[in-house]
């Protein structure tokens, strides 16, 4: 392809090899002096794609220095991407397009050294806060901490190296309050240390919501975006700002009052989603009692245009936002903006939704009762159809309940070849490794693939006796037709 | 008015006057014997309308025989409705136009007579089940009950009167499995008794979507419909009646496999609105303490597709269906379908509901310290704007909270002269009677009305020191003109 060997030539004449190296960054930023510079704290599925966004604005010319850990992860992110490989398997054209674009014109180097934060115009916060869940081994929440410790380590990093009169812009999701009550009193606190003046120092939020998949890029680039300040200068700059990467024109901004607004739209967002979803675990348990396909009654209630969101139940929710989000407002309402009580009805959406795996793996052995010594083979292990991110998957525990009753589990899945999380392979070819006989096909991904005839096909040709589809991802009429050709029995969620 | 001079004179020539009598009903059927017979067990805010649509089908011609109880209420809706009188006051045009059609085509009686039902080849059951529902004086849930007996009555007059091959349609709001563990073992029984064979009866299952207001009609005839019978010939007979009277042709119809899957879809409906509701009722009170407008947050993110039908907090949730549905759900999964754990999150989700009057009060209470003795004056007492529907109005609670605390308060309703549930009259003109200055003005229902310029004008004509916006009728601008512009405090929930 012509655009690997234009990136590998790219390469062999860069002198990008050695990131840690600051005298790199200096030239770097000698090189790109004409612009804007940008620092971007954090290169995962955010950080890394945001970069892109920034590097190719669509009115303004920046200059980005990616900003990560040195750990292993960190490291091997950065040499990646100053080595011309972009770090995540994605099916996103745009983004090999962006990356490209960013070697030609040279605006985009990784580092961990912390010090280029003082080159920056612009610092955009997008690293993770993590929620600390206990679940017992159903499933069920027991409890949950939030530990900011990481999360302060990192703002004290920037604001002992930022300019005094930086724009910072947290995208990461935090507890409501955070940058009101965490963020501006370690930056004031850290250019009070440093005998600089703190009133020119601005402080915004504005979540993002990348959804890694094919609309990667557009996710930030072609959608709304809320944002506000710590102060009014601040959400001024944040404004001014959006408008050079985002099509505002068609996708319009939104200011709210105040950095707890937004902070609390963001988790708002997902615990909305969340908690709609174990709506429908819920009901999906009560339509299996009662012999009803829960996915044929929300399709019927789907008409109505207010009802036209719900969602279907399916095997459980992974991914890092929708699995912990409640949690950090909840924290947050207890712990950081009131000492109130907590949220929850949110709280027990995220227990419930935690218990789907377990709910997927009762109905099987409720349907398919000898597990033990059984070949299975289990159709993704993504959290999400057609992505490669196996974050929070809840793949992970019906694996667990699977090779505890004693299966023999093979693994598939066209977007990751290497679970990290289980530290197994996983196949790419259905058919490959697979000559023997099987007992039992689970599609525990919403991967398009796996409703191609194609692959059905294939599936068949391993002549298992029990398909169970997780996700409702085969049709009633898929479902019949197989079962009746192929005198296997096929279950989807709610087909009894 | 033409219309009514025309129905007046309708009532004159007409011998509709004692529905009591069985010979008048009998000279009804003789008088329509070329029609179909329907017999609409009910005459509520379903009952009666659905006979209009009946007896106004757009495909079919039909006689229709509306039965109650001989109660009170029911004996005065049975003369209201023979005397020429629509027994609801509705704003849908079409509601008057429909009945007085009714009385050219003299299509329509009603009475208490229950042996009528043995004219009736389709037989539709409207009447209510109710929940008993126990909450404390905070408005927690603490218990409920599902009674059946009244319902299984109903059903029983049915089935000792019926033909054998009736159709029966039971459009009430059931708990999931009614139709099947409850009518229709109730109707063979009755058949038995009455030496009649059950082969060729027919139990169908299609719940209504009815909305009183503008479009009450139309949210009948006009509207997708979701049908099921207890067998293949009940849901093919049901599914031909439907298309008689729904324009199918543009609001497809749809099948589910059996009557406790749409049985489910009903109470599913609902419950997820109701869940919807108490989703945005806690985080409203995360947002009040983070001194967040909540309105705000949810408009903003409601620009997402989907998240669109996110819902406002408000004063609370009121009206027939929403405040119970979820608990007839759980009720029967726990006792009708099967004897499992209750819909707990959808449980949850209407005692969150019913504590809403409460947490609005307090808010009065925190950001208006001294009721006692206060003049208060209720915009609106109604469950729902631009409908005169009490019935479980949150109003209700939060009128019971202010006068608890010492004030001295006036409703105001235009839709609504008599409030039944407190036994107290409702004004319907805001200056009458209120001549005196006022202190606290609570908007508690979204009646269109008080947001037009003229009925501000009034209010503010009233000097009141304080307006209170529970439903967030007024826009925010709006509200910060009023402050400015008159001094008083105007608070919206959510505008700290």
């Amino acid at each position: 392809m012509d655009y690997k060997t234009d990136i590998e030539n790219k390469i062999k004449h860069s002198s990008i090899n050695s990131p840690d190296n600051s005298n790199i960054i200096e030239k770097f930023v000698q090189k790109n002096q004409e612009k804007k510079i940008i620092a971007v704290q954090g290169l995962g599925f955010v950080g890394s794609v945001m970069s892109l966004v920034c590097a190719n604005a669509i009115n303004g010319d920046y200059a980005i220095i990616g900003i990560d850990l040195p750990t292993k992860r960190g490291k091997s992110i950065i040499n990646s991407l100053n080595n011309g490989i972009f770090p995540l398997v994605t099916d996103d054209p745009k983004i090999e397009e962006f990356f490209l674009n960013t070697i030609k014109k040279n605006n985009f180097i990784a580092t961990t050294e912390t010090e280029s934060y003082k080159f920056a115009d612009i610092i955009i916060v997008d690293i993770n806060l993590d929620v600390e869940k206990n679940n017992d081994y159903s499933g069920e929440l027991i409890d949950y901490d939030v530990n900011l410790d990481s999360f302060k380590k990192a703002i004290t990093t920037i604001g002992e190296n930022c300019k005094q009169d930086a724009l910072i812009l947290i995208e990461s999701t935090v507890p409501p309050g955070t940058c009101k009550n965490i963020v501006k009193p370690i930056i004031n606190n850290c250019l009070k240390k440093r005998k600089l003046s703190s009133d020119k120092i601005k402080i915004s939020h504005s979540y993002e919501r990348v959804m890694p998949g094919p609309g990667y890029i557009d996710s930030i680039q072609n959608f709304f975006r809320v944002y506000s300040g710590v102060d009014e200068k601040s959400a001024d700059a944040v404004e001014s700002f959006l408008h050079t990467i985002i099509r505002t024109d068609e996708y319009p901004l939104t200011r709210l009052g105040n950095t707890n607004a937004t902070e609390i739209a963001k988790v708002l967002e997902n615990s909305y989603r969340a908690m709609n979803i174990a709506f429908a675990v819920e009901w999906s348990r009560f339509a299996e009692e009662a012999g009803v396909n829960l996915y044929e009654v929300v399709n019927a209630i789907r008409l109505r245009p207010t009802h036209a969101n719900l969602m279907y139940p399916g095997i459980g929710v992974g991914g890092y936002c929708l699995t912990k989000d409640a949690l950090l407002a909840s924290w947050a309402k207890q712990n950081l903006i009131g000492n109130s009580e907590p949220l929850l009805q949110s709280e027990k959406a995220i227990s419930i939704n935690d218990q789907m795996p377990r709910f997927a793996f009762e109905f099987l052995e409720n349907n398919y009762s000898k597990i033990r010594n059984k070949k299975v083979l289990l159709l993704g292990i993504s959290y999400r159809g057609d992505v490669g991110d196996t974050r929070s998957t809840p793949v992970e525990k019906l694996y667990d309940y699977l090779l505890e009753s004693g299966a023999k589990i093979n693994c598939h899945d066209p977007y990751v070849n290497y679970w990290d999380e289980k530290s197994i392979n996983v196949e790419q070819n259905i058919a490959k490794g697979l000559k023997d006989s099987l007992d039992i096909i689970i599609i525990s991904t919403g991967h398009k693939i796996y409703k191609n005839s194609k692959t059905i096909d294939m599936i068949l040709s391993l002549k298992p006796i029990f398909i169970y589809d997780t996700v409702g991802l085969l049709s009633k009429g898929h479902i019949e037709k197989l079962s009746k050709k192929h005198r296997l029995k096929v279950l989807g969620r709610g087909d009894l």
